[in-house]
């Protein structure tokens, strides 16, 4: 039952697949051992996961086990848990997992998940950026021909329609990296009284794997989730508003933009004459996913209840490890396509005169980039 | 056309309905006059429209021509300006509106919308929080048995299970408390670049109605819209958690929990004998519409496209306004559940007894309603 | 607390409001005294009702009061049986809403709202169809420039384009009149059990509401709110394809479309050069609204729990009579911008020209228009 | 970039992943040269592909490959055309995908996976409805306590409602059944007009692959993509509303059900006492998913423009194969639950007494248990 991201193209390797989740587990459990049990125990967990995780290919066939087995109890922590203790002296493997609740375990790794994500997302935003303000600046003043409903306005600038994106973009990216350094580990035992672990071990825990402590545990308070979901789907809308844009500034009868360039990228099979802009399309494709995804956490929140939620929980892992894959995968077209967009000064000009209203200025055109380059400078 | 909120029940007099919307049009229009015309046409102005907005018949009436004129041009303002502009000399009537285009008014006001349907809903939470943590404190050690996926575990005590429920309820109640008093003004003018008006006017007109000014226009670029949507959504889908709860204690075959009564207040009409927790019932409604309504504002970010987009936009409004209005309508539920609601501890001695595993302790549920109440006491 | 539609444009007298539904719930409460008491009793409600719904005022005044009142017992019904026997003899008044619980009268009113509503749709429908097919004949064989992933593809006719219009809108026109004739009562008295009803009285006041009867009880198997919320979304969803396509159309540097015009109609306060295609802008709008109504409908009957459940249902009202609303409206902009859209056949032939491949063919467009022409005619 | 369902417990061989898509590709391809070329070449490309299909291990490197490959173009149609023209005699080669465009081999590869998935899922719910036949017969008469809004009402029979749960299902499996035999081929060439291709080779397609020949091309009109996920939705809809009696009847202060036990099903990590419902939760699970993915199918629909649209297509894939996966899963869950579903008698009993109201019947339960069964018998 593999999928390889066949209909969701743009999936690359290292973007958050089962192999990643299957790492962060491990990691968790790891970082368990070395905040609970002493030194020497800590130490041969430590070096058992380490070879289990250096094997890729036993990775990829334990990921498959554990997926196929994870119908029998509903989640993947028992095949974890027997592959690190398997092969270990019996003390170090009664160490694993000490206390713990598959809650505990589940929720951290994807904390780890959605941080790792969100790095390789700010990674590529940070590109982005960079380049949409040196666009901006390069064409601050250059006229082009607004569109309101769908109609000729006002002029306004290139610049500033670019730096409306970087706008955008930059607070998107501001708002993900503060999230992402909030995430916190997940540490409520069996029922969210903690039985058996103490605040002092969450903290250690916390510390060894680079997430907060909690206040208290979250089995059935998911704001964690939801916040991070929710900056994860802003930078997806934002990005799909920016494809829009040069979606629509790439349409034939306008002309205005396109995108770089690159071998096979964007050919038809019934129309060799064409060059499809794939990365926009791509982009729109994960800003027009986002919201449903979105939903579909805070409706787990809605519903989590009791000491864990009898269904609520489950419908979560998919969706928001959904959210951080489309955000990495349309940051990442969007790197390119900032770093080549074509601009037709031209075309632009051409499209202004025949549409635009006579003697109509630009406005504060160039105030507003101003404003917003001020703003991603003091941000950088 | 009228709805009076029948299938919605819950919605009371000052929540954010059309007529309140219409007064936040009138508040917006009447600022930027403020903000930008000299003092006495001001006065002239303002005088005229608090004449008009003292008058609940003329506004009610008012109200329901613009709805109606409103497919005309799409949007509500061309009938709030005409309405301002009818019976004021030509001057003062001429600085109405002057240089806005008709999304700065309409996001404006849906700013101040969200802005006192966050304080309201801010003010009954804080009645909430209150009523909880004194319930949780109450009960710190009062075992009872806990349920994962639905089943018997160990115990928890019912002070923890009430402090998490003030641990979401928290959260969600200071991300609205800052999301609220973040939320800029509109102010683009025709096409974002600023026509005719200025940041300078920009900042007076935020400061008068206690908004912020922003970066920069924001027509197309929707984070201010999102994240009070975020924010209202956590406040929902919390609460309706929280109602989960309750509506299984109160399950016949539990019996542990009972909403305060009131006069007629769950009656059914096919059977006299039953008390229906009608505010739980509500408090998940709202919590289970929120998820929708905020997938529909993020997917109107994606297509905010152009200068202005085609029909995104206009999905906006009746969204956010029903996430602003299910937390208004779901928080002040919870105010009287929580300040009423009745626990019978030796229904939970019972329960637990029966169903519980031997010889369990109640873990570290202590310390987790501390550590929950030490973070409520510092929010105050 | 009067929503007048301000929000969601193009809301019109009739559609399906408060009190549309407060008359379908009058309308089926007194059916039901028909279907069960005996004919003087009926006789006395009945004219005690149409006395009711003929006092416009009185309807609204009583509406408004019902919808503030349903917090009490979470839905309208009690407001309505109230007002229905005040003021009629005891036994006549016994008679009302004998044996029934609120979920009866409830879904049946809100089934005879979405199949008034879907007349409306229909019948606007109707003439979207019969005007989309004459234009799609009259130009079956004109060309125009394609697009396919928003790049110049090879030329299709106009007559293709707009039969392929018809072609959705048609199949959802015939999938909505199917379902708005398999339309139930819901007749499962306090807990689908039948206590005090049967199946011959069922039968009885479906054919005096011109609804069907039901297999059996449908009070948490909700399949008949889900289709038709399913074709109602259809309808919105295929609208909304159709006017994506005459936005791009009309946008000026394409040129080929116009929406026709009438006094006001798409005017803007800021640039009063413009006229903004607010037909097109309005379908559009329902389009992007419909999905997440749609899945409010699924996800209340995913919960759907018990024997009747404590929120879902609640959900549900606003949600199908929200979708319904859309249809309404969306349908009706549809008409009047099909009657009168204005194709530019010389801009569509220079874009061809100028951005078309060279010597392409427009393939077999006129096959495809014969064979939709000829389903719809079949159709009619 | 593996994914093995190990965030979505449940899913199987043979269920809709990327290498049964993969497999549905090449069956359309080859049907197209079989319905398009002469026979020769015909019997060459089949035996060609037969031989690439019967390697389990080369597939599963194709689509790997294709998968990465996808990003390109957007999507994997020219990874299987290059993958079947390969070692092909030039002639052969060239009668691969011929006319047609990406768009008519995913859309109807999409169709074959959902029409397969939907043979999965109906196979499985005849099994389902089969067992709760049986047990809603064998309980007819059997009182048992039920709840409406949460609360204990008048007693219904256990038999009614599992006829209840069969009459949702019952409905849902003949939806489903008619929709997946309406499934049509795509076949619109390069701009939906059918360049190069004709009505009467759609019609050889579609008998050759055992779909329907449409009306018309449907790249952008998209009720085929739209009902059968509808029919997919009420299917995880109806059996996660089935799995929430269930979980609330084996709540331990119930204890009137329990699910099939099978060998550390349903164990937990933390609590080696419990064993949790876990066919019930991976059912509520499906059914809190599937709302979204439904309305992700919708808003693709909403936004099908031009002759293909720029994004929207993309989004449907996933959704759509999501929707048939979790209605596999389900219906597979809950076939193991229908036929093992453990009833304890005596529990409810002293439910019914200890909560029921004195003296109450149980109604005309056994009336709609009949009229169930008989709609059912008739079905088969």
């Amino acid at each position: 039952v593999p999928d390889y991201g066949m209909l969701v193209p743009g999936i690359g390797d290292g973007d958050p697949d089962d192999v990643v989740v299957v790492k962060a587990l491990v990691r968790a459990e790891v970082a368990w051992v070395e905040a609970t049990a002493d030194e020497g125990i800590a130490e041969a967990v430590a070096t058992h996961a380490a070879r289990i995780l250096a094997d890729e290919l036993r990775v990829d066939t334990l990921t498959r086990a554990i997926a196929i087995d994870a119908v029998t109890t509903g989640n993947p922590v028992f095949g974890i848990i027997n592959a690190l203790r398997e092969g270990l002296p019996s003390e170090a493997a009664a160490a694993i997992h000490r206390d713990l609740t598959s809650q505990d375990i589940v929720d951290t790794a994807m904390m780890l998940t959605m941080r790792d994500a969100a790095d390789l997302t700010v990674a590529s935003l940070d590109r982005v950026c960079a380049s949409l303000a040196a666009l901006a600046l390069e064409h601050r003043d250059v006229p082009v021909l607004a569109h309101t409903l769908g109609q000729a306005a006002l002029p306004t600038t290139f610049g500033a329609r670019v730096a409306g994106w970087l706008h955008g973009i930059d607070e998107a990216r501001r708002a993900l990296a503060v999230a992402a350094h909030e995430l916190p580990v997940a540490m409520g035992g069996a029922v969210g009284a903690m039985h058996g672990v103490s605040y002092e071990q969450m903290r250690r825990w916390a510390e060894l794997l680079d997430l907060r402590p909690p206040i208290a545990p979250w089995h059935v308070h998911r704001h964690p989730v939801t916040r991070i979901a929710g900056a994860f789907s802003e930078v997806c809308t934002e990005l799909g508003a920016t494809a829009g844009d040069v979606l629509a500034g790439a349409r034939p009868e306008v002309g205005e933009l396109k995108e770089p360039s690159a071998e096979g990228r964007g050919a038809s099979t019934a129309m060799p004459f064409k060059a499809n802009p794939i990365l926009s399309i791509l982009m729109r494709r994960s800003a027009l996913v986002a919201p449903h995804l979105l939903a579909q956490t805070a409706a787990a929140a809605a519903l989590a209840v009791d000491e864990r939620p009898d269904g609520a929980w489950h419908t979560e892992w998919d969706a928001a490890r959904g959210l951080a894959r489309h955000a990495v995968i349309s940051s990442r077209c969007a790197a390119q396509l900032a770093e080549g967009l074509i601009f037709d000064r031209a075309a632009a000009a051409r499209n202004l005169a025949a549409h635009g209203p006579a003697d109509a200025t630009t406005g504060n055109a160039g105030e507003v980039v101003d404003a917003i380059i001020a703003r991603y400078e003091q941000g950088r």
